[in-house]
């Protein structure tokens, strides 16, 4: 395994992972924007410009690049989030130059009028899929109160409204400030040839333009608001909570993702025995989100309309006694085992080792190795987990639920 | 990479694929048997037994077999198919021994009345909740038609009735006549000690009692039957088609994959050009079923009511013109490149090389290393697909559809 790097004139990020004896390679452009880089005008523009990029390019229609993934054999996709968009790609070895090359061409979409009004129906249906999945929607509405004014609570797909009143010309403004080069990583990952990459990309992106990219990075630990609303249909309850948690750049985001495992993983919990193993809840998991400069603990519980007063009492017993008492060797040990096998599992393959590769440059502008990633988990202490307990305390949370009318 | 095998005295088979290198470990059960080994009577039996065997055994309760897997960090899970049951673990190498044990001692399960009243309901649940699902629904039905009175068109889930039925004694028989050491495979992959779990088997598995464990196999084309049923407030038809294909220890099934690729990938295939992107289908799709000693090739097509006739139109003529003109030099280029990259990602993590070693030993009780496996694909020529069509004919096919009513 050796770690390569380069920063092209204009601010493109080059990383690599070369690892000679891998039998596939993996590439992926990360770009840092998405929806907290949004203002509410044009809420929903990030998500929607990573579904325009498959929509070609001055030389290449739609169907040409279908047809060119095709060829290639890719296992390809991209997502949005609140603060990324990634594009990537997994392929055989030989396959690696060719696929990338796709890529970069369509880091420099058409974005045609015509695709821009058809593409526009299909955000639309996504957004009204979404609406009718509560959990996504509890969730979603609740980072938006939870985050209050904060960027980080606008929503990554945006809603009908915002999306119906965007213009092309809005999204070709905000693409032509947010994918600059040097708010953009190249990462490549597994058995390919690092020259060779870079000679592609000095080639093809050394003409991209640096712009002066910002986004604002304050740091926020929540509204605590409570909110509910009721729909028709719905049989369960789902509820959402949120806290304050550590940034991407905090050291103790090790300790509380052992903190998210040890109150609220799938199985074996403390969410688990007190809530799903007695049946009062059919779901109850925390999981830790870290962000750029600010970070959140997020619950998702659902349960029968009977049982949620008793499930919210017990949710917060679980996250008072951790934050008065604690949290013990033995469930810190257990944690550590799911987090490391996860773990190594993920950075076996290179599709799942780009996206840790990708995401600590973005953030940290820092290599870690899979073993620097292991090391720090290793070293938490059980008194690391309980001081993040402490500090941010869970117990004091924004709560948005969905329920029965 | 260094290949490893040993059968116990009793007949349990052991194999291994050692990878130093590898930072995780994976280990599973393979046993040969499933619905298709079932009688009308148990019909359901397998896939429930997979559910009991986490209930626990004479020394372990359901709560101390989680407990167990918990401390370790495992990843596992268990799947029930036509034909197999399998059980897996995916974990640091310092735990493999550990979970090896666990799912050796859950091998023998306790399987007590309580329990498997209990769970009864929890299969019953699951039946109602793939009943809800059309595509399920739909591709279950066509196997039954299609099958007829073969065992490969039993129901993996059986009926609520078939179900009802059951009892436990049923089930301590199917198991004390299948789950026989002289028909289970033990396959471990990745960083692991070959001796250490040979030791482990021999002392732990070598009291295991040999039976006469038998299947029957012929091969078998399918009823060419045709049928629909309506069902209220669905909006699409799905169709499923099914035509009979080469068995998993027959040499066209490299071609075969590639035959389903070209006419039903998800993206870029016949099916796609003429029913997806023209808007006839919302999806429509063929795949290949490799069994022992049969197979067959099936699609579901998924579109409103009022193409139903132009679709299964097209998809006739799809088939037609492939049976009669063949595939061409392009399309079984891109057919291989994707079939490649798949197979090579999946078998980068010990996970999913695991599944590949263990249905390998269990169909060939050959040992295929995945140079094999991408030579043997490589290999395929256009005429090798074309006489798969040519000899397999699928535009002669069981047709089952549900739509509205």
């Amino acid at each position: 395994m050796e770690f390569k790097s380069k920063t092209l004139s204009n601010g493109l990020a080059i990383i690599g992972e070369v690892n000679k004896s891998a039998k596939s390679a993996a590439v992926g452009f990360f770009v840092k924007t998405g929806s907290r880089d949004e203002t509410e005008q044009i809420n929903g523009v990030s998500h929607f410009l990573e579904h325009m990029l498959f929509k070609g390019t001055e030389r290449l229609s739609a169907l040409e690049v279908n047809e060119a993934f095709d060829r290639t054999g890719a296992q390809f996709n991209a997502f949005t989030s609140e603060e990324n968009t990634v594009f990537y790609a997994a392929v055989l070895p030989e396959y690696l130059i060719e696929v990338t090359g796709l890529w970069i061409e369509l880091m420099r979409p058409a974005l045609r009028d015509d695709d821009f009004t058809i593409e526009k129906n299909v955000i639309k249906e996504e957004i009204a899929m979404y609406k009718d999945m509560p959990s996504f929607d509890a969730t979603d509405r609740c980072r938006r109160l939870h985050f209050d004014s904060h960027p980080c609570g606008n929503s990554v797909l945006g809603s009908e409204e915002s999306i119906d009143n965007l213009t092309a010309e809005q999204m070709r403004n905000y693409f032509a400030g947010r994918y600059a080069p040097n708010n953009i990583t190249l990462a490549v990952v597994g058995n390919f040839d690092w020259d060779q990459i870079c000679s592609k990309a000095e080639e093809s992106c050394g003409a991209w333009q640096r712009q002066t990219v910002e986004r604002q990075l304050a740091d926020y630990h929540g509204s605590k608001k409570k909110d509910r609303i009721g729909k028709a249909n719905l049989a369960c309850e789902h509820i959402c909570l949120m806290s304050g948690a550590p940034s991407a750049q905090n050291k103790q985001r090790f300790a509380s993702s052992l903190l998210a495992v040890i109150v609220g993983d799938d199985v074996g919990s403390r969410f688990y025995w007190e809530l799903v193993d007695k049946a009062l809840a059919e779901t109850a998991t925390m999981q830790f989100g870290a962000m750029d400069g600010t970070g959140v603990f997020y619950s998702y519980i659902r349960c029968g309309r009977e049982n949620v007063g008793k499930v919210l009492d017990i949710a917060q017993k679980v996250f008072c006694d951790i934050t008065k008492n604690g949290v013990s060797e033995d469930e810190t040990r257990t944690a550590k085992n799911k987090i490391l096998s996860a773990l190594v599992i993920k950075n076996e393959v290179p599709m799942g080792r780009l996206v840790d590769l990708g995401f600590n440059w973005t953030y940290l502008q820092e290599y870690r190795t899979i073993e620097d990633d292991i090391n720090a988990i290793k070293a938490v202490t059980v008194d690391d987990v309980s001081s993040v307990a402490r500090e941010f305390d869970p117990a004091d949370f924004t709560q948005f639920s969905i329920g029965p009318v």
